[in-house]
């Protein structure tokens, strides 16, 4: 994609983005409305609300491009560009009221990541990353788009969503990384990920994960200075192990990859 | 403590919160500064400003109370009136930049909380709890101080800060408490009882807990419609076994003790 299409999806990823946080905001901490159907949550309302109104902006503004969502699953297949939305990544996080969910909005070429939006729609933090281009942070908080140096695992910083996660991983691998970095903090989703890419935090670990919970993260990370693959080190891949690695310095990969694998290598 | 004595109390301890939210906010997301000593972190500038400007306040105001700190210790031992400060309550939520954690001010009569504040100085949420009165909460981002419903385990949204901490806790009671409730989210501090006071949680159950993580919290989850004890249902004291037991419905209770006590039958 050349630069002038790639400008023109940033604008319409951006218009989706604001419009996802004007849709989802007012269900955050809203009491639950009595409702004879389970499904019925503020996040579910939110969730569907958000996506459809996505799905409205790309179907007048880029109608050839195909699209999937949890909600209402895919629309134009055969396309080779493809835009993953997550409205409300971080569930658990916002029906508890925790501002640290998020929406994911990534652009797909060929099934490789070439932009990424997180957005948070209570603290209206952004997290803007295209590939081949140094990634924006917009936050009334603090904060800047750039990783922070961390050359070994004893000083690092650890974050994972939650240890039930986890159960679905190389447990042995896992520990040892837990054992071999400084603290470990639980919690976050994306917006873990986005505090990685402000230089916050230095290694995610996190598994059971679909490709529209990473996609929009890579040119996020990339575009901050980090690296984000799978445990093994291999790039992200629709068909992959679900596992996600990342690192807000490059040159700790090797080592948190070495470490993920002693502990399988232990285990098998 | 008459209501005159209390509100010139609350009126400190609302100068107090003011102060350590100014002196607070601008470590949050700070780069580490180039320091010789691994106990200059931010977290730890935060920590000890806030807590001499909060003692300042104290020593011109209400001279003669006690005071405790982690930072500075004790002072006035001998008083019936005695505040417990703990400026960053969250440390891993504060160094990894999460808007989560929370400043902790709560004021003890004969070893009773009487007053408590929960402050997050970012997102500038405030909880205001005082005995026997209704408890406020003032959020730009939304909500009330207001448990809600929740008559049984089943539909319970269980939180709690780190599976490490539960490591010190009789595991069966919690494993079976987590069983019987609808879900489980992970991380929080004390910004998580704020969220129950609030209506967005049900269940908070925690140990490893001190006086100066469960004292403020007393007032605001009682005059929010709520109970917080021990585990095994007594009322909190210093002098305890350091488990928390919160519950935004106080039908609640009974069902959460017999759990984590059921698990505790097994284990013996």
């Amino acid at each position: 994609m050349n630069q002038e299409d790639l400008n023109l999806c940033l604008s319409v990823a951006t218009m989706m983005a604001d419009a996802a946080r004007c849709v989802i905001r007012p269900w955050f901490r809203a009491p639950l409305a009595v409702v004879d159907k389970e499904d019925q949550s503020p996040v579910t309302l939110a969730d569907r609300t958000a996506e459809r109104v996505m799905r409205a902006i790309l179907a007048e503004r880029l109608p050839e491009h195909g699209i999937f969502g949890e909600e209402f699953g895919i629309q134009n297949e055969q396309s080779r560009y493809r835009w993953l939305l997550d409205p409300v990544d971080g569930t658990r996080a916002f029906v508890t009221g925790r501002p640290t969910f998020g929406t994911l909005i990534a652009l797909l070429e060929d099934g490789v990541p070439v932009l990424g939006i997180i957005d948070q729609a209570v603290t209206q933090e952004r997290w803007v990353g295209v590939a081949g281009r140094l990634t924006s942070l917009t936050s009334p908080l603090s904060g800047e788009a750039k990783t922070r140096a961390c050359p070994a695992l004893a000083q690092a910083e650890l974050s994972c969503t939650s240890p039930e996660m986890l159960e679905m991983a190389p447990h042995d691998g896992w520990k040892a990384l837990k054992k071999h970095t400084k603290r470990m903090t639980w919690g976050g989703d994306c917006y873990a990920y986005g505090l990685l890419a402000a230089g916050q935090i230095d290694i995610i670990a996190e598994c059971d994960m679909n490709p529209w919970d990473w996609a929009a993260l890579v040119p996020i990370i990339e575009g901050a200075g980090g690296r984000i693959t799978a445990w093994d080190g291999s790039p992200l891949r629709a068909d992959g192990d679900r596992t996600v690695l990342a690192v807000g310095d490059a040159a700790l990969h090797a080592e948190a990859v070495a470490t993920l694998q002693s502990g399988k290598a232990q285990a098998l």
